[in-house]
């Protein structure tokens, strides 16, 4: 099911519709993809919420739209849950209200973007280092809604050949990678750590990319699906020294994917 | 089973022999009891062994044991590969070679005291604040040997009372701590975060005790079972925000655990 863009206007549809192939599409970047996904995403806040803020380069378009419809007066008494310190910075900045965790452990709303979506609406986080808080934030709302251009879509977690980031403390990393890489021996596993440099530039004294949290990552990437993702999960959380991982399981309630013909929406099939 | 102290010297009984009731016990001091426990453990360490040394009181006796016998030439070609940097400091200046997990990711035997001690050999460990690194050394050794003297003895994993320690990062503690607590309510859990000073001085500015990682740690108080030790410890990791808990399951191959009457040696029972 995807809503065409008959304007380009992409708070013009407000529910989810039967597929319509625009009659001439028109090819649009991928950024301005990812801002049609954020708006669609937030007319799902309503005033006096409490919504976690996501980070990266769709999140920051909701994170926008958000404090526009706050300064119009369209949403009154919100309370944001920054996800990152860099999505902290921007919401200040943008007069939004903030609040935490500890302060409001329950939220109402979370919106953010994922680097990869498979079937089951199962995500990959973190390819922009925030994953741990992110997902902190977003296991603890009543809808978790994810935004993503239609790109982010695979069919399998790691299928789309990219990272799949793991946290780790810095104590010994090297160990720690090894380990993860045999983990995953099975679907051809690699594993890397993430720097600010090229590798080559690393061992000539680059430096590992270091989270909010003062931890390093290490990105895994796979060439065969690894099979059951709750096992997965549960194994790289069992290996002391890993502090969380990117895969986000059963968290997303719906998902916004913003494709050349239009928007199409994916909610979470309960299974009370 | 334990072996009396004929002549109180902790090494002359080279083997496990049946409880012989000492005729006259004499009462030793805890402290004392901690070195006979590490000194019989130190005799497991042959020449050329790369060694995890555990950190705490106990586990200290057998480092500075080991260097002893590295000094008078009884033991050679030792590598040390410490578990905290308050260990590192130690055997440093006793002149024990020190390598690290990077260099040297399989280890011929660990010793290490232990807070609790289960009938299944199950520990609880890290009261001391290093179990995170204690638990990547010891989860990759041949042998892993506790050395504890005998009130560590519990009928049950958090059976004394004491703390359950579990590293959290920092960020958002109080929820963190919050949503650990919720996870054993019906054990009876209280969850507080381990400062410095006292609750009453913390909220009056005290600070957090802070890891070798930089992490929190929240210390867990069940007044019950927890009951299945393997859900307890995944449902604890599955928590984002928890960076590793001081429950040490299947880990230990060897409890040397030194009483008034003696010392016990109580060897894990393979599942193969």
């Amino acid at each position: 099911m995807a809503i065409p863009y008959p304007h380009f206007n992409p708070v013009t549809s407000e529910k989810p519709a039967m597929e319509v192939l625009s009659p001439s599409p028109v090819v649009m970047t991928q950024d301005e993809l990812k801002r049609i996904a954020a708006y669609k995403a937030v007319e799902m806040v309503e005033s006096g919420m409490v919504v976690g803020l996501g980070t990266g380069s769709t999140a920051k378009h909701a994170v926008d739209r958000i404090a526009e419809l706050l300064h119009k007066g369209k949403l009154k008494k919100i309370i944001g849950i920054p996800t990152s310190t860099k999505t902290h910075e921007q919401a200040l900045s943008l007069g939004i209200p903030l609040s935490d965790l500890d302060s409001h452990p329950v939220l109402d709303i979370a919106i953010d973007g994922a680097d990869e979506v498979d079937p089951n609406l199962n995500l990959v986080k973190g390819r922009g280092g925030s994953l741990l808080r992110e997902k902190m934030v977003e296991g603890v709302c009543k809808k978790f809604v994810v935004i993503v251009d239609e790109s982010k879509l695979v069919k399998y977690i790691g299928g789309s050949g990219l990272a799949m980031p793991v946290e780790i403390v810095p104590f010994c990393w090297k160990f720690t990678a090894k380990r993860l890489q045999e983990l995953f021996e099975y679907a051809g596993c690699v594993a890397k750590l993430r720097t600010f440099a090229s590798a080559n530039e690393m061992e000539n004294g680059g430096l590992p990319s270091v989270t909010d949290n003062g931890n390093y990552v290490v990105d895994l990437y796979f060439t065969r699906d690894i099979g059951d993702l709750k096992a997965a999960s549960d194994a790289i959380l069992r290996l002391a020294g890993v502090v969380e991982h990117g895969m986000f399981l059963d968290m997303a309630t719906t998902v916004i994917v913003a494709g050349d013909r239009g928007v199409t929406i994916k909610n979470k099939i309960s299974n009370v």
